[in-house]
């Protein structure tokens, strides 16, 4: 169990953001991410629907690749699955919104924090609530930015086009005095440097991603599940839905591992699975 | 459950370093902290009466202050009965060997690791499993320093005397090629400032506070236990075996919290817990 791998799904790419965390503070763990390109975006589509999709996906990793630990590493999947797969799946099950939420807790000096998410996460309110939650001196404006998304998919991120867009997309956060920002979509530490140069240097900028790292470390070794065979830059398996060559290009661009040869995964491999089974 | 608590336990002042972390990181949590003061030190004793010892604190603080995490912030109580803590307490128990084995084996660049501690951590070879089982390429060099604890325990932090003691005592270390060392007694990190003067800028080093203090939130909100009524500064409660002159003493001068008062405790309270019937 200690030398299985750890499981990582998302709706698409975004999430090789996490994953790069988790492999630059663990280098000695086994990895294995599962990108739903078909299926993407997650962030317009109905919680049930994104459960669904996130039940199938940790059935399929969990069975093909005996994952020791699951990480949503989707901000819509966590909003919409986190809760039920912690109670109903055997392995540990974490998510990036409790993490990442509780660094801009520790972060904010005003306690005003932003959050820029999918349409999905912010109707979810779930950083809102976790944020709240964690210290009620603090107070939430959020913002979906759909439109980033696109830019980190099409890889523009630091183009004129792309400043503009970020600029035009977070002028509703001028004004509001946060010191702290959420990137709550996995996409978007890839845009970090055009972010940061629109909200300038007061705005501390928390990557949900480094946040998730420290967690998956501090439970692998809380529940002594971490690899003891040590080898470093250990295998990485990546499954997509939708096209390989786009999967790698991307995922080659934004890894600095060894170079990213996808699996293509035919969707009747995750929509076939029988969830009443599991 | 989520506004109760969280223990600390340690012989003595030294676990007030890794109470302050958490402090920090955790402002709105409740804490009460126990030194068992007159069985001080821990360190030169047999592993199954500090484990003993232990058992006895983690009982008292369940029945009489409920509470929801137990943190041994005492490397000794560490090694000796973390395992059977775990195995044995219906709340989750932390140590601080793993998550200070786990910050220095992600600091490390030679592989080169140094742990000093007191006696009885250095014997029971806790760090040194640790920190190869997280990584097979360190290797550990380990030095026991009772001395000084007890420059700690006397408040002689940065006098020349306490330069010269510490020179003293690290001088097996020069030659190692350590890059990274290891603050294996909850007393050493008051000491910080003559260790990086002695092993200059080259070394860098691990408190294991700070990193037990991470995993104590990661743990916290994995289980939704993080505390939901949010007071800023709310109450901490100290209890000492000992004298609670010198423990007010040590407190106050080493946390930056409101002034403390410390309970006076009977040994009895502890010794007259029957474990069996736990």
């Amino acid at each position: 169990m200690r030398n299985a791998a750890i499981g990582f799904m998302d709706s698409g790419v975004g999430g090789l953001t996490v994953l790069r965390e988790v492999q630059r503070l663990l280098p000695t763990e086994k990895t294995v991410y599962l990108g739903d390109q078909q299926r993407l975006p997650y962030g317009p589509r109905p919680q049930s629907e994104v459960l669904t999709f996130t039940q199938q996906i940790a059935a399929f990793l969990q069975r093909r690749d005996q994952i020791k630990l699951l990480v949503l590493a989707c901000n819509t999947a966590t909003a919409a699955a986190l809760p039920t797969l912690q109670q109903t799946l055997a392995i540990p099950v974490v998510g990036v919104i409790a993490p990442g939420a509780r660094a801009a807790v520790q972060a904010t000096k005003t306690h005003k924090i932003g959050v820029i998410a999918t349409a999905g996460t912010v109707k979810s309110q779930a950083y809102q609530r976790t944020i709240t939650a964690q210290d009620p001196r603090n107070t939430v404006t959020s913002l979906a930015c759909p439109e980033l998304v696109q830019l980190a998919e099409a890889n523009d991120l630091t183009s004129p086009h792309a400043l503009q867009v970020v600029a035009a997309k977070l002028a509703p956060l001028q004004g509001t005095q946060i010191d702290t920002l959420v990137l709550g979509c996995t996409h978007f530490p890839l845009l970090r440097q055009v972010i940061q140069r629109v909200l300038g240097p007061g705005v501390q900028l928390i990557d949900p991603g480094t946040a998730t790292a420290n967690t998956v470390t501090a439970l692998l070794d809380y529940w002594n599940l971490a690899n003891s065979t040590g080898q470093p830059q250990p295998q990485a398996t990546y499954y997509t839905t939708g096209d390989v060559v786009s999967f790698d290009r991307a995922a080659n661009q934004w890894l600095d591992t060894a170079p990213v040869h996808a699996q293509a995964l035919a969707l009747d491999a995750l929509t076939q699975i029988n969830l009443e089974a599991e």
